[in-house]
């Protein structure tokens, strides 16, 4: 049987991104960029204010600067910018040009002062304004914002295989990319299948159970980025499971749950089969989950779709997904092939293992004191989706007979 | 001037949760559920195979084991139960019934043998199938699930105010709730105002920009759980801003940008008094971002609408949302009232504040080795987004003149 460890590199080698589509900027958020994207402008587009102010000539201020004038500067105002306008006039000696915060410089001026350094701008005559000024403090270029300073035309501003967040949607409509090519969202399809089960709205007859792994599933995907197709509930009949694998198999993804264990209906490997899905493993030595099947489909490689077929087991399919489908799907939107990360922690309580296989045991991880601590719930196995409800992570025990002391450090994974 | 923190607790003071909402369980993915939910069924509903084999009575084994038989045990099988079905006989002596994982024991039972430990079952004459066990270690008990050991009916499973995961989901599904009530995501408008702004798609002519701040408000809105609504550009002109603002305010949060420093075209604050926005205050003191403005409509408290006026650099009102929008957020969802959290990290170079200010300034923290390092990138202000790509942190630097030496530590907020 394939360790952990093995079962991930198998999935590793099959997993190759989905060739980029273009979408609206809007849908790219959490995705991975597909090519170089460079500016269509310089940013800023020409020197500007960074305050709302007034521009004006610093050497107007020399003589006060150099307490030679009694009197505070005044200046006549020649005309107002707001953003979006840009300057009419020239700024010529003697005189300010009052500007708001983003608007152009205009020729001649090589500073501005903020408002709250003047006076209120006074009426003089019909058509002249004048401000003072309390300071003579000028330094050239202060308050301006110098044009192509953060961006150059021409210049790559984010390269392929940028995670596209809120600030890179900001740099992406700044730059003119309205549209932009990511790497997709795999499309993960999700199949429970299995007589026993009847959907969440319906009270179970004696020995039916409602189909939790279904909706579990479609969230997991979702919590991961994918976008889940919900292909419902397959009886344990081979025509209509065949219908709904084949339906399954145009995805990126087809996650079962159920079907895949030793038991006498478990036809999913033979429908599987039967459709070309060439089976990569079937058992993996873990706990819970030992009987998740992985195959690929398609001629080629990268394969059509990938092929996971978890346990029915709730708590063994939400393992399975997050040790096994998780990377596989991140490594599908783009991002480079990670095993599911681990951080160490001090085992709470005494532990002993029994058995050959890893066990990932449903715990609560505690980062708030100096070193993180791990608690281990009291699960009562792979049935019990109650108890992963209380958990934040899995603590990750080797396989073998181990009596593990409390204080022992251990892997965990955090969920 | 408010500090960061003052503002935070202005902020909190007004935010409560609105009120519950019914939502289908594929929807409650990631919110806060709004009720304590009980299960209407034991689980497991029987006491139930945990493996694919034989029910037995243990008694039969009873002379192997004890070294008293010469032979395997072989017992003839009376019958097969697949998960869905029920046992129809009750087990007699001499006898085992075939049964599936997840499947009903019958009465007369009190233990499974794993089918790994049985030999192919042969038919003997024409209905008769004898089946011969490999072991004859068999624990009463063994490999069965009791009834109700997992869940009670009645036993209240999830509590109000639990988030809903992949795992609560699953849980929901089986305790029979396809719908659920939830503390629903905020609904979050973002409108973007200045005659300078021009959509993505155009080219900015001379003193126009491109409206990146919508944009990237509406994505960060997303990327917080919120749903976001938009808006568009308002022009800088009372009755187009003033309908805008109106369709905003219907929302349980209005993100608008730009609008609300001292210029004389920020016509922002003027119209939300007159619309009945109570201004709770203006003006934080942090850089970027120092002209936040904040306030509530309606006449009850908790308020109508959440209002938060953001600057129109795009770094500050980005900083802005990180800082104060994204906590109020989380809250609206029903989580606890939280600041935003800070790790201590080791500042990589020296560097000089100046200013009365608390500085929030883009940074690459680096968590590989033994402790965070925080790297400060070449930052050209509160315009320049392209720089905050490459950031994954803000690294936060208390107000006043201070020297910070290469190694010293210093809070930094992930982003």
């Amino acid at each position: 049987m394939l360790t952990v460890d093995e079962a991930l590199h198998r999935i590793a080698s099959h997993v190759r991104s989905p060739a980029a589509v273009r979408v609206p900027l809007a849908d790219a958020l959490g995705c991975r960029l597909a090519e170089d994207v460079a500016s269509d402008i310089d940013s800023p587009s020409h020197d500007k204010s960074v305050v709302d102010g007034y521009a004006v000539r610093s050497v107007d201020f020399a003589r006060a600067a150099r307490g030679e004038a009694a009197e505070p500067v005044e200046l006549a105002v020649l005309e107002e910018i707001t953003a979006g306008q840009m300057p009419r006039q020239p700024l010529t000696s003697g005189h300010a040009t009052r500007i708001m915060t983003g608007a152009p410089i205009p020729d001649g001026a090589d500073a501005v002062v903020m408002v709250e350094q003047t006076s209120h701008a006074e009426e003089i005559g019909a058509s002249m304004v004048v401000v003072t000024f309390h300071t003579d403090q000028i330094t050239p270029g202060q308050n301006i914002k110098r044009r192509a300073t953060s961006i150059r035309t021409g210049q790559v501003v984010l390269r392929a295989g940028a995670t596209i967040r809120a600030a890179e949607i900001g740099l992406l409509a700044e730059v003119g990319r309205p549209g932009v090519s990511i790497v997709p969202r795999p499309r993960v399809a999700v199949l429970s299948t299995g007589n026993e089960l009847v959907a969440p709205e319906l009270l179970p007859a004696a020995g039916q159970i409602r189909n939790s792994n279904g909706p579990m599933l479609l969230a997991a995907a979702r919590s991961a980025g994918a976008t889940p197709i919900d292909l419902g509930i397959g009886r344990d009949e081979v025509d209509a499971l065949r219908r709904l694998i084949e339906q399954g198999l145009e995805h990126d993804v087809l996650l079962l749950s159920g079907g895949v264990s030793a038991g006498k209906l478990d036809l999913v490997p033979g429908v599987l089969q039967e459709l070309g899905v060439r089976e990569v493993f079937h058992k993996v030595s873990v706990k819970p989950g030992k009987p998740l099947w992985f195959g690929v489909s398609g001629a080629s490689d990268p394969p059509d779709c990938l092929v996971f077929g978890l346990p029915g087991n709730p708590v063994s399919s939400l393992v399975g997904f997050e040790l096994f489908v998780r990377p596989a799907l991140a490594a599908l939107a783009g991002h480079a092939w990670q095993p599911p990360p681990t951080i160490t922690a001090e085992l709470g309580q005494a532990f002993v293992t029994h058995g050959n296989r890893s066990t990932y045991y449903p715990a609560r991880l505690d980062e708030s004191g100096e070193r993180p601590t791990v608690e281990l719930l009291a699960w009562q196995g792979s049935g019990d989706l109650r108890t992963i409800t209380e958990a934040n992570c899995l603590a990750i025990f080797a396989p073998g007979e181990t009596e593990y002391a409390a204080g022992a450090s251990i892997p965990v994974m955090r969920i």
